[in-house]
Protein backbone atom coordinates (compact mmCIF):
# COMPACT_ATOMS: atom_id res chain seq x y z
CA UNK A 1 0.00 0.00 0.00
CA UNK A 2 3.33 2.51 0.06
CA UNK A 3 2.66 3.47 -3.08
CA UNK A 4 -1.46 4.52 -2.65
CA UNK A 5 0.16 5.75 0.83
CA UNK A 6 2.42 8.20 -1.17
CA UNK A 7 0.42 9.62 -3.94
CA UNK A 8 -2.31 10.43 -0.79
CA UNK A 9 0.46 12.35 0.78
CA UNK A 10 1.38 14.27 -2.32
CA UNK A 11 -2.06 14.72 -3.23
CA UNK A 12 -3.17 16.34 0.08
CA UNK A 13 0.18 18.56 -0.11
CA UNK A 14 -0.21 19.85 -3.56
CA UNK A 15 -3.97 20.41 -2.63
CA UNK A 16 -4.76 21.86 0.92
CA UNK A 17 -4.53 25.20 1.84
CA UNK A 18 -2.17 26.23 -0.40
CA UNK A 19 -4.21 29.50 -1.15
CA UNK A 20 -5.89 30.17 1.74
CA UNK A 21 -5.10 33.72 3.53
CA UNK A 22 -3.40 34.56 6.52
CA UNK A 23 -3.04 31.40 9.01
CA UNK A 24 -6.25 29.87 7.53
CA UNK A 25 -4.01 27.95 5.60
CA UNK A 26 -1.57 26.77 8.38
CA UNK A 27 -4.20 25.49 10.59
CA UNK A 28 -5.85 23.28 7.50
CA UNK A 29 -2.27 22.03 6.37
CA UNK A 30 -1.54 20.90 10.17
CA UNK A 31 -4.69 19.32 10.58
CA UNK A 32 -4.33 17.30 7.68
CA UNK A 33 -0.76 16.56 6.57
CA UNK A 34 1.80 14.08 8.29
CA UNK A 35 -0.44 12.16 10.52
CA UNK A 36 -2.76 9.61 9.84
CA UNK A 37 -3.58 5.93 9.30
CA UNK A 38 -5.22 7.48 5.79
CA UNK A 39 -7.53 4.63 6.62
CA UNK A 40 -10.50 6.12 4.37
CA UNK A 41 -8.19 7.07 0.96
CA UNK A 42 -6.93 4.11 1.15
CA UNK A 43 -10.77 2.16 0.93
CA UNK A 44 -11.29 4.26 -2.07
CA UNK A 45 -7.88 3.41 -3.77
CA UNK A 46 -8.34 0.13 -2.88
CA UNK A 47 -12.33 -0.33 -3.99
CA UNK A 48 -12.08 1.87 -7.13
CA UNK A 49 -9.16 -0.59 -8.61
CA UNK A 50 -10.74 -3.40 -7.63
CA UNK A 51 -13.33 -2.24 -10.18
CA UNK A 52 -11.23 -0.26 -12.25
CA UNK A 53 -11.95 3.12 -11.69
CA UNK A 54 -10.82 6.60 -13.22
CA UNK A 55 -7.40 7.18 -11.87
CA UNK A 56 -7.89 10.93 -10.86
CA UNK A 57 -11.53 10.52 -9.49
CA UNK A 58 -9.82 7.99 -7.37
CA UNK A 59 -7.09 10.22 -5.69
CA UNK A 60 -9.42 13.08 -5.72
CA UNK A 61 -12.21 10.90 -3.78
CA UNK A 62 -9.37 9.86 -1.51
CA UNK A 63 -8.30 12.96 -0.36
CA UNK A 64 -12.00 14.69 -0.11
CA UNK A 65 -12.83 11.09 2.25
CA UNK A 66 -9.13 11.90 4.40
CA UNK A 67 -10.52 16.03 4.04
CA UNK A 68 -14.21 15.21 6.29
CA UNK A 69 -12.15 12.60 8.44
CA UNK A 70 -9.39 15.73 9.62
CA UNK A 71 -12.24 18.55 9.57
CA UNK A 72 -14.25 15.91 12.10
CA UNK A 73 -11.54 15.68 14.11
CA UNK A 74 -10.29 19.58 14.50
CA UNK A 75 -14.24 20.10 15.45
CA UNK A 76 -14.76 16.94 17.72
CA UNK A 77 -11.59 17.92 19.52
CA UNK A 78 -12.55 21.60 20.41
CA UNK A 79 -13.10 22.55 23.96
CA UNK A 80 -17.19 22.45 23.57
CA UNK A 81 -17.40 18.83 22.10
CA UNK A 82 -14.68 16.41 23.66
CA UNK A 83 -12.10 19.24 24.76
CA UNK A 84 -9.26 17.48 23.70
CA UNK A 85 -5.14 18.56 23.38
CA UNK A 86 -3.83 15.83 21.73
CA UNK A 87 -4.05 14.30 18.48
CA UNK A 88 -1.79 12.05 16.35
CA UNK A 89 0.91 12.61 19.11
CA UNK A 90 0.67 16.50 18.46
CA UNK A 91 -1.38 19.30 19.77
CA UNK A 92 -4.51 19.84 18.48
CA UNK A 93 -5.62 22.11 16.46
CA UNK A 94 -7.26 24.58 18.55
CA UNK A 95 -4.71 24.19 21.25
CA UNK A 96 -1.80 25.54 18.03
CA UNK A 97 -4.25 27.75 16.43
CA UNK A 98 -6.52 28.92 18.68
CA UNK A 99 -10.44 28.30 18.75
CA UNK A 100 -11.72 29.98 15.82
CA UNK A 101 -9.20 29.12 13.45
CA UNK A 102 -9.59 25.77 14.46
CA UNK A 103 -13.27 26.03 13.65
CA UNK A 104 -12.61 27.52 10.18
CA UNK A 105 -10.15 24.88 9.45
CA UNK A 106 -12.63 22.92 9.66
CA UNK A 107 -15.45 24.78 7.64
CA UNK A 108 -13.16 25.39 4.74
CA UNK A 109 -11.63 21.42 4.77
CA UNK A 110 -15.07 20.33 4.32
CA UNK A 111 -15.86 23.06 1.56
CA UNK A 112 -12.05 21.94 0.13
CA UNK A 113 -13.37 17.92 -0.02
CA UNK A 114 -16.43 19.01 -2.22
CA UNK A 115 -14.15 21.48 -4.36
CA UNK A 116 -11.75 18.65 -4.80
CA UNK A 117 -14.23 16.18 -6.42
CA UNK A 118 -15.71 18.61 -9.44
CA UNK A 119 -12.09 19.99 -11.01
CA UNK A 120 -12.51 22.93 -13.59
CA UNK A 121 -10.82 20.58 -16.47
CA UNK A 122 -10.99 17.24 -16.07
CA UNK A 123 -12.03 14.25 -18.31
CA UNK A 124 -13.71 12.67 -15.16
CA UNK A 125 -17.57 11.72 -16.27
CA UNK A 126 -19.95 14.67 -14.52
CA UNK A 127 -22.29 11.52 -13.96
CA UNK A 128 -19.50 10.27 -11.73
CA UNK A 129 -18.09 13.61 -10.23
CA UNK A 130 -21.62 14.09 -9.31
CA UNK A 131 -21.74 10.70 -7.65
CA UNK A 132 -19.04 10.94 -5.92
CA UNK A 133 -20.48 14.51 -4.45
CA UNK A 134 -23.53 12.58 -3.22
CA UNK A 135 -22.14 9.67 -1.34
CA UNK A 136 -19.68 12.12 0.14
CA UNK A 137 -22.74 14.61 1.44
CA UNK A 138 -24.37 12.01 2.44
CA UNK A 139 -21.89 10.10 4.64
CA UNK A 140 -20.89 13.63 5.94
CA UNK A 141 -24.24 15.04 7.02
CA UNK A 142 -26.98 14.59 9.22
CA UNK A 143 -27.49 11.30 8.29
CA UNK A 144 -24.21 10.29 8.24
CA UNK A 145 -21.40 10.92 10.21
CA UNK A 146 -22.39 14.77 12.02
CA UNK A 147 -25.75 12.72 12.88
CA UNK A 148 -23.89 10.22 14.40
CA UNK A 149 -21.69 12.31 16.57
CA UNK A 150 -24.94 14.10 17.56
CA UNK A 151 -26.18 10.97 18.94
CA UNK A 152 -22.79 10.76 20.62
CA UNK A 153 -23.44 13.44 22.25
CA UNK A 154 -26.94 12.98 23.32
CA UNK A 155 -25.62 9.69 24.39
CA UNK A 156 -23.51 10.51 27.23
CA UNK A 157 -23.84 9.15 30.50
CA UNK A 158 -26.84 7.30 29.25
CA UNK A 159 -27.36 3.30 29.51
CA UNK A 160 -27.89 2.43 25.38
CA UNK A 161 -28.64 -1.07 24.11
CA UNK A 162 -26.71 -3.09 21.69
CA UNK A 163 -29.08 -2.02 18.85
CA UNK A 164 -28.96 1.96 19.78
CA UNK A 165 -24.92 1.67 20.14
CA UNK A 166 -24.46 0.25 16.80
CA UNK A 167 -26.75 2.60 15.45
CA UNK A 168 -24.72 5.79 16.53
CA UNK A 169 -21.65 3.73 15.43
CA UNK A 170 -22.54 3.46 12.34
CA UNK A 171 -23.44 7.01 11.51
CA UNK A 172 -20.52 8.48 13.53
CA UNK A 173 -17.70 6.33 12.33
CA UNK A 174 -19.52 3.83 9.86
CA UNK A 175 -21.14 6.41 7.69
CA UNK A 176 -17.24 7.62 6.26
CA UNK A 177 -15.84 4.15 5.54
CA UNK A 178 -18.73 2.72 4.26
CA UNK A 179 -19.03 6.42 1.94
CA UNK A 180 -14.98 5.68 0.97
CA UNK A 181 -15.82 2.00 0.07
CA UNK A 182 -18.83 3.27 -1.95
CA UNK A 183 -17.27 6.47 -3.53
CA UNK A 184 -13.86 4.32 -4.83
CA UNK A 185 -16.70 2.20 -6.84
CA UNK A 186 -18.29 5.27 -8.28
CA UNK A 187 -14.99 6.18 -9.87
CA UNK A 188 -15.83 3.57 -12.67
CA UNK A 189 -18.91 4.65 -14.67
CA UNK A 190 -21.00 0.96 -14.80
CA UNK A 191 -20.67 -0.96 -11.70
CA UNK A 192 -22.96 -4.17 -11.47
CA UNK A 193 -25.73 -3.36 -9.15
CA UNK A 194 -24.41 -6.89 -7.08
CA UNK A 195 -21.14 -5.91 -7.14
CA UNK A 196 -22.16 -2.27 -5.67
CA UNK A 197 -24.31 -3.82 -2.73
CA UNK A 198 -21.47 -6.68 -1.88
CA UNK A 199 -19.17 -3.37 -1.30
CA UNK A 200 -21.47 -1.58 0.40
CA UNK A 201 -22.14 -4.31 3.00
CA UNK A 202 -17.92 -4.88 3.23
CA UNK A 203 -17.88 -0.99 3.91
CA UNK A 204 -20.31 -1.53 6.77
CA UNK A 205 -18.86 -4.49 8.38
CA UNK A 206 -15.73 -2.78 8.39
CA UNK A 207 -17.05 0.81 9.41
CA UNK A 208 -18.38 -1.08 12.49
CA UNK A 209 -15.43 -3.13 13.21
CA UNK A 210 -13.55 -0.12 12.95
CA UNK A 211 -15.03 1.13 15.69
CA UNK A 212 -15.65 -1.49 17.83
CA UNK A 213 -11.56 -1.91 17.75
CA UNK A 214 -11.38 2.03 18.88
CA UNK A 215 -13.64 0.94 21.43
CA UNK A 216 -11.65 -1.85 22.75
CA UNK A 217 -8.25 0.31 21.99
CA UNK A 218 -9.47 3.01 24.39
CA UNK A 219 -9.51 0.43 27.39
CA UNK A 220 -6.58 -1.68 26.55
CA UNK A 221 -3.89 0.59 24.81
CA UNK A 222 -2.02 3.73 26.29
CA UNK A 223 -2.25 7.22 25.13
CA UNK A 224 2.06 7.28 23.61
CA UNK A 225 0.74 4.26 21.21
CA UNK A 226 -2.39 5.67 20.51
CA UNK A 227 -1.49 9.32 19.52
CA UNK A 228 -4.39 10.54 20.90
CA UNK A 229 -5.89 10.61 24.86
CA UNK A 230 -6.40 6.75 26.12
CA UNK A 231 -9.44 5.95 28.04
CA UNK A 232 -11.51 8.94 27.19
CA UNK A 233 -14.74 6.71 26.80
CA UNK A 234 -14.74 5.56 30.51
CA UNK A 235 -13.82 9.10 31.62
CA UNK A 236 -16.54 10.52 30.11
CA UNK A 237 -18.92 8.05 30.60
CA UNK A 238 -19.78 7.63 26.91
CA UNK A 239 -21.17 4.06 26.22
CA UNK A 240 -18.83 1.82 24.40
CA UNK A 241 -18.67 -1.83 23.29
CA UNK A 242 -16.30 -3.00 26.07
CA UNK A 243 -18.57 -1.19 28.45
CA UNK A 244 -21.71 -3.32 27.31
CA UNK A 245 -19.93 -6.22 25.95
CA UNK A 246 -17.27 -6.52 27.79
CA UNK A 247 -14.13 -6.85 26.61
CA UNK A 248 -13.75 -10.45 25.32
CA UNK A 249 -17.40 -10.17 23.13
CA UNK A 250 -15.91 -7.23 22.03
CA UNK A 251 -12.84 -9.00 20.37
CA UNK A 252 -15.63 -11.72 19.37
CA UNK A 253 -17.59 -8.93 17.79
CA UNK A 254 -14.97 -7.72 15.60
CA UNK A 255 -13.78 -10.48 14.65
CA UNK A 256 -17.40 -11.63 13.44
CA UNK A 257 -17.65 -8.37 11.74
CA UNK A 258 -14.22 -9.38 9.94
CA UNK A 259 -15.27 -12.56 8.79
CA UNK A 260 -18.96 -10.40 7.49
CA UNK A 261 -16.31 -7.77 5.76
CA UNK A 262 -14.55 -11.11 4.01
CA UNK A 263 -17.24 -12.88 2.72
CA UNK A 264 -18.90 -9.58 1.18
CA UNK A 265 -15.59 -9.30 -0.56
CA UNK A 266 -16.77 -13.52 -1.99
CA UNK A 267 -19.85 -12.04 -3.20
CA UNK A 268 -18.81 -9.51 -5.19
CA UNK A 269 -17.16 -11.69 -7.40
CA UNK A 270 -14.33 -9.49 -7.99
CA UNK A 271 -11.10 -10.94 -9.46
CA UNK A 272 -8.97 -9.12 -7.04
CA UNK A 273 -9.89 -8.02 -3.70
CA UNK A 274 -6.35 -8.42 -1.99
CA UNK A 275 -6.13 -4.65 -0.73
CA UNK A 276 -9.86 -4.65 0.44
CA UNK A 277 -8.63 -8.02 2.42
CA UNK A 278 -5.85 -6.50 3.62
CA UNK A 279 -7.32 -3.45 4.53
CA UNK A 280 -9.95 -5.58 6.68
CA UNK A 281 -7.63 -7.30 8.61
CA UNK A 282 -6.09 -4.12 9.53
CA UNK A 283 -9.05 -2.80 10.54
CA UNK A 284 -9.34 -5.31 13.09
CA UNK A 285 -5.52 -5.81 14.10
CA UNK A 286 -3.94 -2.58 14.03
CA UNK A 287 -2.51 -1.55 17.76
CA UNK A 288 -3.48 2.28 17.50
CA UNK B 1 -40.69 38.31 -5.72
CA UNK B 2 -43.31 36.84 -3.31
CA UNK B 3 -43.38 33.51 -4.86
CA UNK B 4 -40.19 32.95 -5.23
CA UNK B 5 -39.74 33.52 -1.48
CA UNK B 6 -42.85 30.94 -1.28
CA UNK B 7 -41.18 28.18 -2.84
CA UNK B 8 -37.81 29.09 -0.94
CA UNK B 9 -39.30 28.60 2.49
CA UNK B 10 -41.13 25.48 1.44
CA UNK B 11 -38.65 23.70 -0.11
CA UNK B 12 -36.47 24.46 2.74
CA UNK B 13 -39.41 23.37 5.16
CA UNK B 14 -38.92 19.83 3.53
CA UNK B 15 -35.07 19.65 2.60
CA UNK B 16 -33.35 20.89 5.88
CA UNK B 17 -33.36 18.50 9.16
CA UNK B 18 -36.14 16.01 8.35
CA UNK B 19 -34.53 12.75 9.22
CA UNK B 20 -31.86 14.13 11.33
CA UNK B 21 -31.42 12.73 14.95
CA UNK B 22 -31.93 13.44 18.02
CA UNK B 23 -31.59 17.54 18.50
CA UNK B 24 -29.49 18.03 15.51
CA UNK B 25 -32.65 18.44 13.49
CA UNK B 26 -34.44 20.89 15.17
CA UNK B 27 -30.90 22.89 15.49
CA UNK B 28 -30.80 22.85 11.86
CA UNK B 29 -34.08 24.02 11.48
CA UNK B 30 -33.91 26.47 13.71
CA UNK B 31 -30.93 28.28 12.10
CA UNK B 32 -32.58 27.54 8.59
CA UNK B 33 -36.37 28.25 9.08
CA UNK B 34 -38.66 31.43 9.55
CA UNK B 35 -35.68 34.47 9.50
CA UNK B 36 -33.70 36.07 7.22
CA UNK B 37 -33.72 37.94 3.80
CA UNK B 38 -33.52 34.85 1.51
CA UNK B 39 -30.99 37.32 -0.75
CA UNK B 40 -28.96 34.30 -1.81
CA UNK B 41 -31.87 32.49 -2.97
CA UNK B 42 -33.49 35.58 -4.59
CA UNK B 43 -30.56 36.34 -6.58
CA UNK B 44 -30.15 32.10 -7.54
CA UNK B 45 -33.71 32.22 -8.74
CA UNK B 46 -33.48 35.98 -10.54
CA UNK B 47 -29.99 34.93 -11.90
CA UNK B 48 -31.65 31.79 -13.35
CA UNK B 49 -34.87 32.94 -14.50
CA UNK B 50 -32.59 35.93 -16.63
CA UNK B 51 -30.69 32.93 -18.55
CA UNK B 52 -34.03 30.29 -18.36
CA UNK B 53 -32.39 27.60 -16.13
CA UNK B 54 -33.65 24.62 -15.09
CA UNK B 55 -36.33 25.25 -12.29
CA UNK B 56 -35.43 22.48 -10.13
CA UNK B 57 -31.70 22.63 -10.40
CA UNK B 58 -32.33 26.06 -9.72
CA UNK B 59 -34.64 25.69 -6.35
CA UNK B 60 -31.81 23.90 -5.38
CA UNK B 61 -29.41 25.94 -5.74
CA UNK B 62 -30.70 28.51 -3.77
CA UNK B 63 -31.33 26.79 -1.00
CA UNK B 64 -28.14 25.42 -1.04
CA UNK B 65 -27.09 29.11 -1.03
CA UNK B 66 -28.82 29.77 1.99
CA UNK B 67 -27.58 26.66 3.88
CA UNK B 68 -24.07 27.74 3.67
CA UNK B 69 -25.07 31.29 4.38
CA UNK B 70 -26.84 29.90 7.60
CA UNK B 71 -24.34 27.47 8.91
CA UNK B 72 -21.95 30.39 8.77
CA UNK B 73 -23.79 33.00 11.03
CA UNK B 74 -24.41 29.93 13.68
CA UNK B 75 -20.57 29.40 13.83
CA UNK B 76 -19.73 32.98 13.32
CA UNK B 77 -22.57 33.14 16.52
CA UNK B 78 -20.46 30.88 18.55
CA UNK B 79 -18.37 32.04 21.72
CA UNK B 80 -14.64 31.28 20.03
CA UNK B 81 -15.97 33.70 17.17
CA UNK B 82 -18.39 36.51 17.68
CA UNK B 83 -20.07 35.27 20.65
CA UNK B 84 -23.55 36.88 19.52
CA UNK B 85 -26.27 36.46 21.68
CA UNK B 86 -29.51 37.43 19.12
CA UNK B 87 -29.86 36.39 15.44
CA UNK B 88 -32.75 37.75 13.39
CA UNK B 89 -34.23 38.51 16.41
CA UNK B 90 -34.41 35.13 18.15
CA UNK B 91 -31.79 33.55 20.50
CA UNK B 92 -28.33 32.13 18.56
CA UNK B 93 -28.53 28.88 18.01
CA UNK B 94 -25.59 27.90 20.38
CA UNK B 95 -27.83 30.16 23.04
CA UNK B 96 -30.71 27.86 22.74
CA UNK B 97 -29.11 24.21 21.81
CA UNK B 98 -25.97 24.42 23.16
CA UNK B 99 -22.19 24.93 21.93
CA UNK B 100 -21.95 21.39 20.26
CA UNK B 101 -24.98 21.12 18.56
CA UNK B 102 -24.67 24.35 17.16
CA UNK B 103 -21.00 23.32 15.93
CA UNK B 104 -22.40 20.04 14.65
CA UNK B 105 -25.54 21.46 12.98
CA UNK B 106 -23.27 24.10 11.05
CA UNK B 107 -21.12 21.30 9.75
CA UNK B 108 -24.72 19.31 8.57
CA UNK B 109 -26.04 22.25 7.32
CA UNK B 110 -23.06 22.40 4.89
CA UNK B 111 -22.96 19.32 3.76
CA UNK B 112 -26.57 19.33 3.04
CA UNK B 113 -26.10 22.28 1.02
CA UNK B 114 -24.39 19.85 -1.57
CA UNK B 115 -26.37 17.51 -0.89
CA UNK B 116 -29.53 19.40 -2.56
CA UNK B 117 -27.31 20.30 -5.49
CA UNK B 118 -26.84 16.44 -6.46
CA UNK B 119 -30.27 14.22 -5.67
CA UNK B 120 -30.63 10.98 -6.87
CA UNK B 121 -33.10 10.60 -9.56
CA UNK B 122 -33.20 13.77 -11.65
CA UNK B 123 -33.26 15.32 -14.88
CA UNK B 124 -30.80 18.12 -13.83
CA UNK B 125 -27.93 17.37 -16.55
CA UNK B 126 -24.94 16.09 -14.37
CA UNK B 127 -22.35 18.32 -16.20
CA UNK B 128 -24.76 21.32 -14.12
CA UNK B 129 -24.94 19.67 -11.10
CA UNK B 130 -20.98 19.43 -10.96
CA UNK B 131 -20.68 23.06 -12.22
CA UNK B 132 -23.36 23.97 -9.55
CA UNK B 133 -21.12 22.21 -7.01
CA UNK B 134 -17.76 23.24 -8.04
CA UNK B 135 -19.42 26.86 -7.63
CA UNK B 136 -21.07 26.60 -4.34
CA UNK B 137 -17.74 24.34 -3.16
CA UNK B 138 -15.47 27.43 -4.30
CA UNK B 139 -17.26 30.15 -2.99
CA UNK B 140 -17.77 28.74 0.43
CA UNK B 141 -14.21 27.21 0.96
CA UNK B 142 -10.63 28.87 2.38
CA UNK B 143 -10.51 31.20 -0.82
CA UNK B 144 -13.84 32.63 -1.30
CA UNK B 145 -16.16 32.87 2.27
CA UNK B 146 -14.13 31.22 4.89
CA UNK B 147 -11.00 32.93 3.99
CA UNK B 148 -12.95 36.03 4.50
CA UNK B 149 -13.36 35.07 8.12
CA UNK B 150 -9.75 34.26 8.80
CA UNK B 151 -9.23 37.98 7.54
CA UNK B 152 -11.48 39.13 8.99
CA UNK B 153 -10.30 37.50 12.50
CA UNK B 154 -7.08 38.16 11.84
CA UNK B 155 -7.21 42.30 11.27
CA UNK B 156 -9.39 42.86 14.65
CA UNK B 157 -7.40 45.90 16.14
CA UNK B 158 -5.44 46.60 12.68
CA UNK B 159 -5.76 49.62 10.66
CA UNK B 160 -6.56 48.26 6.83
CA UNK B 161 -5.81 50.34 3.94
CA UNK B 162 -9.16 50.27 1.92
CA UNK B 163 -7.52 47.47 -0.57
CA UNK B 164 -7.27 45.13 2.15
CA UNK B 165 -10.58 45.72 3.44
CA UNK B 166 -12.11 45.11 -0.02
CA UNK B 167 -10.99 41.95 -0.24
CA UNK B 168 -11.51 40.72 3.27
CA UNK B 169 -15.34 41.80 2.22
CA UNK B 170 -15.00 40.74 -1.82
CA UNK B 171 -13.96 36.76 -0.07
CA UNK B 172 -16.18 36.92 3.15
CA UNK B 173 -19.12 38.11 1.77
CA UNK B 174 -18.43 38.52 -2.12
CA UNK B 175 -17.67 35.34 -2.75
CA UNK B 176 -21.46 33.63 -1.63
CA UNK B 177 -23.69 36.76 -3.15
CA UNK B 178 -21.68 36.49 -6.32
CA UNK B 179 -21.75 32.88 -6.29
CA UNK B 180 -25.13 32.58 -6.14
CA UNK B 181 -25.62 35.06 -9.17
CA UNK B 182 -22.95 32.38 -10.76
CA UNK B 183 -25.15 29.39 -9.55
CA UNK B 184 -28.03 30.67 -11.06
CA UNK B 185 -26.34 31.20 -14.23
CA UNK B 186 -25.13 27.76 -14.21
CA UNK B 187 -28.85 26.27 -14.00
CA UNK B 188 -29.04 26.80 -17.71
CA UNK B 189 -26.52 24.27 -19.66
CA UNK B 190 -24.86 26.75 -22.45
CA UNK B 191 -24.76 30.54 -21.60
CA UNK B 192 -22.02 32.85 -23.78
CA UNK B 193 -18.96 33.78 -21.84
CA UNK B 194 -19.96 37.12 -22.68
CA UNK B 195 -23.13 36.57 -20.54
CA UNK B 196 -21.53 34.93 -17.68
CA UNK B 197 -18.94 37.58 -17.21
CA UNK B 198 -21.00 40.45 -17.03
CA UNK B 199 -23.34 38.91 -14.40
CA UNK B 200 -20.30 37.70 -12.55
CA UNK B 201 -19.46 41.46 -12.32
CA UNK B 202 -22.94 42.19 -11.42
CA UNK B 203 -22.46 39.73 -8.65
CA UNK B 204 -19.17 41.05 -7.48
CA UNK B 205 -20.08 44.62 -7.47
CA UNK B 206 -23.73 43.82 -5.05
CA UNK B 207 -21.21 41.50 -3.13
CA UNK B 208 -19.18 44.43 -2.44
CA UNK B 209 -22.28 47.07 -2.06
CA UNK B 210 -24.19 44.56 0.54
CA UNK B 211 -21.03 44.44 2.54
CA UNK B 212 -20.40 48.51 2.57
CA UNK B 213 -24.36 48.49 3.61
CA UNK B 214 -23.89 46.03 6.30
CA UNK B 215 -21.05 48.80 7.63
CA UNK B 216 -22.73 51.40 7.66
CA UNK B 217 -26.02 49.94 9.06
CA UNK B 218 -23.73 48.69 11.73
CA UNK B 219 -23.60 52.01 12.72
CA UNK B 220 -27.05 53.70 11.78
CA UNK B 221 -29.53 51.50 12.72
CA UNK B 222 -30.35 50.03 16.06
CA UNK B 223 -30.39 46.36 17.34
CA UNK B 224 -33.97 45.76 17.25
CA UNK B 225 -34.51 46.73 13.61
CA UNK B 226 -31.20 44.47 12.55
CA UNK B 227 -32.46 41.78 14.36
CA UNK B 228 -29.21 41.16 15.68
CA UNK B 229 -26.69 43.12 17.81
CA UNK B 230 -25.96 46.65 16.23
CA UNK B 231 -22.79 48.82 16.96
CA UNK B 232 -21.00 45.26 17.20
CA UNK B 233 -18.07 46.10 14.47
CA UNK B 234 -16.63 49.36 16.40
CA UNK B 235 -17.30 47.64 19.80
CA UNK B 236 -14.63 44.86 18.76
CA UNK B 237 -12.43 47.50 16.75
CA UNK B 238 -12.95 45.96 13.43
CA UNK B 239 -11.88 47.71 10.31
CA UNK B 240 -15.21 48.96 8.47
CA UNK B 241 -15.86 51.03 5.35
CA UNK B 242 -17.59 53.64 7.67
CA UNK B 243 -14.05 53.73 9.85
CA UNK B 244 -12.19 53.47 7.18
CA UNK B 245 -13.80 56.31 5.11
CA UNK B 246 -16.38 57.87 7.00
CA UNK B 247 -19.82 57.35 6.95
CA UNK B 248 -20.90 60.25 3.98
CA UNK B 249 -18.05 58.24 1.63
CA UNK B 250 -19.69 54.89 2.48
CA UNK B 251 -22.62 55.86 1.51
CA UNK B 252 -21.15 57.48 -2.04
CA UNK B 253 -19.23 53.74 -2.31
CA UNK B 254 -22.61 51.95 -1.95
CA UNK B 255 -24.17 54.20 -4.46
CA UNK B 256 -21.30 54.06 -7.26
CA UNK B 257 -21.44 49.92 -6.59
CA UNK B 258 -25.47 49.96 -7.64
CA UNK B 259 -24.68 51.73 -10.62
CA UNK B 260 -21.65 49.58 -11.50
CA UNK B 261 -24.10 46.48 -10.30
CA UNK B 262 -26.66 47.59 -12.87
CA UNK B 263 -24.51 48.81 -15.77
CA UNK B 264 -23.04 45.19 -15.58
CA UNK B 265 -26.54 44.05 -16.48
CA UNK B 266 -26.65 46.58 -19.19
CA UNK B 267 -23.81 44.67 -20.51
CA UNK B 268 -25.41 40.94 -19.92
CA UNK B 269 -27.98 42.12 -23.19
CA UNK B 270 -29.96 39.92 -21.16
CA UNK B 271 -33.88 40.36 -22.08
CA UNK B 272 -35.56 40.31 -18.43
CA UNK B 273 -32.98 41.47 -15.95
CA UNK B 274 -35.37 43.24 -13.53
CA UNK B 275 -35.37 41.14 -11.24
CA UNK B 276 -31.71 41.28 -11.10
CA UNK B 277 -31.71 44.89 -11.07
CA UNK B 278 -34.93 45.37 -7.92
CA UNK B 279 -32.54 42.99 -6.15
CA UNK B 280 -29.34 45.30 -6.76
CA UNK B 281 -31.51 48.40 -5.67
CA UNK B 282 -33.12 46.66 -2.75
CA UNK B 283 -29.18 45.74 -0.96
CA UNK B 284 -28.51 49.43 -0.92
CA UNK B 285 -31.64 50.98 -0.07
CA UNK B 286 -32.19 48.14 2.73
CA UNK B 287 -32.77 49.27 6.50
CA UNK B 288 -31.82 46.11 7.94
Amino acid sequence: MTPHLDRVEAALSRWVGVNAPVELGDAMRYAVLDGGKRLRPLLVLAAGEAVGGHQDAMLRAACATELIHAYSLVHDDLPCMDNDVLRRGKPTVHVKYGEADALLAGDALQALAFELLVPDETDIAPAVQASLCRLLARAAGSEGMAGGQAIDLASVGKALDEASLRRMHRLKTGALLQGSVEMGAACAPQVPAAVMKALREYGAALGLAFQVVDDILDVTADSQTLGKTAGKDAASDKPTYVSLLGLDAARAEAAHLLGEALSALDRSHLPDTGALRALARMVVERDR
